[in-house]
């Protein structure tokens, strides 16, 4: 089948440039021995993050639990959770995963710390635990030096948990000097500093900047979408993942709707203030709006025009959160499908 | 089970809230003799479709051929489609669900309309059409009365259509005057009119001030969500869907950071400039910031302020969106548990 005969709005995946873009990254990070732990919150397919990890990435990172539960069920054998997780039901799951995988966590608190570490002894196990800190994102983690050695020093202490590390997302000017610090507080202790996790796919091509960072976690990068582009860290023909629409109504000259809406491409982006996503074939309309099911094209700008029925292939402003909404993403090699994957670790947001 | 203990994040539904807004529009619609024809696309459940009908709705909105089909199997026997529907392939499944129970579609062009004359003639069946005009939202819809006339000739002149009226979103003054130039424009070629469907929950209250108007499909009401309570048309305790959430970091004083982001909110409401969620236990708080996973809370204006672990209940912005991004709903009734529904039509967006 051609994609031309898909049903819209469908999830479509250039499985050329998807390869392309894990070679791409991995060749990167390889050259500057800088261990690749892909972020798959932005595909939540399994089939995807076994083509990260046949690449050569030594593991892969969730957000969540319920996506690493579908990823360890797929065989994914590292998974990272650069996540808080608090609660006895989600620290019992945890556990359990923590059997049947190499599980390692992160906390940014002692609440968390303490929970982990309850959890481990009850289950018996040693659970690798990442300290996060912040260097200027303002979102979680610690917020100095002395919270950092705190914390990993409680973590190092603990029966039953391993210190791993550091985590921060993203890296910047100030990371590696936030590590070093860390890392000269905990020397006088003995508590060695493993990894040093640092992440992100708009500061990806920079990563070898920071001479402290171990590992790197990028997520979007596997697909594209114009976030990526208007940064310049990928080229609009990089980009691998789209949504085909189809144009279901003219009812002006100079508008157009699509039959996507919120929940095909999502609201995020609307502050690029250029429209919901780019339409390739015509660049110059502007998708100004979206209800749910429904995309407001302004076609002002256009000499040509679509015509009703007429299909359309988007770039999306956030792949992350447009993959989220599909059931099921298309993979295509030349227009050609080729295989359907089930966005297997969807909606599991526990 | 009491929702308490329910993981985070979890969509809740109090179903004593859920089934007075259910009675409420249906009394208020029936005491003005308007029809009611609920739109499912908030919550995409059959059960809670079923208790629509049960309560004395004619039939259900589905905004998807693919919603239509999950109701239709679920037993719902009437669907009204207010979309165009183009291409061969959902044409033909749109015929095949016509088999089983009564469908009726919308066409705002003659490209939609002749579609459909196509596929009701190859299947042999007589496929109820209403026309889609626009009085003022600037979306899909014919734009004057004689386009809606020569359009609803069309079909009324199809060997397979029947024309079944009118449709628009949302009504407002101009709606009345645009339906009765069109039905004088059709009454010289004796083509009837029999519904006149209008919609929204916004402009609920006001559906008896359009006296054309002879149906109201309302979606949002059944939930109801912070948009609804910030424009009046529902108070705050009138509330049935929330999304609970974890504090899961407190990085700063000022600061939380919630296991709730923009894959269980969604991005919609950024436009309300007072954050993405409303939080009932600390009101004083902004959710300022939405990543996939992460909800950024300025708690700087809060006296009382949540700690690590906690949980909170969030009123969101767009239950519509929200409720989508869940594979499960909890109903519960006194904060205990009576019932998980799975979003049967969630994701089916083609």
């Amino acid at each position: 089948m051609h994609i031309d005969q898909l049903e819209s709005p469908a999830a479509v995946v250039d499985l050329d440039k998807l390869s392309a873009n894990i070679t791409r990254l991995q060749s990167y990070l390889d050259k500057h021995s800088i261990a690749n732990r892909p972020h798959i919150k932005t595909h939540k397919i399994p089939e995807i993050a076994h083509m990260q990890v046949d690449a050569g990435a030594v593991g892969i990172t969730c957000q969540k639990l319920g996506e690493a539960e579908v990823m360890a069920r797929a065989g994914i054998k590292d998974i990272f959770l650069p996540y808080n997780l608090l609660g006895a039901s989600k620290l019992e799951r945890l556990m359990h995963l923590a059997r049947r995988v190499r599980i390692s966590v992160t906390g940014d608190s002692e609440v968390t710390v303490r929970g982990y570490a309850e959890a481990a002894k009850a289950a018996g196990q040693t659970l690798p635990v990442l300290v996060e800190f912040d260097t200027g994102l303002g979102r979680c983690g610690v917020q100095t030096p002395d919270e950092a050695a705190a914390l990993a020093r409680i973590i190092a202490r603990s029966s039953h948990l391993h210190f791993g590390g550091l985590m921060t997302y993203p890296s910047n000017e100030q990371t590696d000097g936030f590590v070093a610090e860390t890392r000269r507080l905990l020397a006088a202790d003995g508590i060695p500093m493993e990894t040093v996790s640092a992440g992100g796919s708009p500061g990806m091509w920079q990563a070898h900047n920071n001479k402290e960072v171990t590992e790197h976690r990028a997520g979007t990068y596997v697909y594209g979408d114009r976030s990526m582009v208007n940064i310049g860290v990928m080229s609009q023909e990089e980009v691998a993942f789209h949504v085909i629409a189809t144009v279901v109504s003219r009812p002006t000259d100079e508008r157009a709707v699509l039959d996507a809406g919120s929940k095909a491409l999502s609201s995020d982006g609307a502050r690029m203030g250029t429209g919901y996503g780019l339409i390739l074939e015509y660049p110059d309309a502007q998708i100004e709006k979206l209800n749910e099911e429904h995309g407001w094209v302004d076609l002002s700008a256009c000499t040509a025009k679509p015509q009703i029925g007429e299909r359309v292939t988007l770039l999306v402003n956030h792949c992350c959160v447009a993959n989220n909404l599909f059931n099921e993403v298309v993979g295509y090699r030349n227009g050609v499908v080729e295989v359907t994957w089930p966005v297997a670790a969807r909606g599991l947001l526990q």
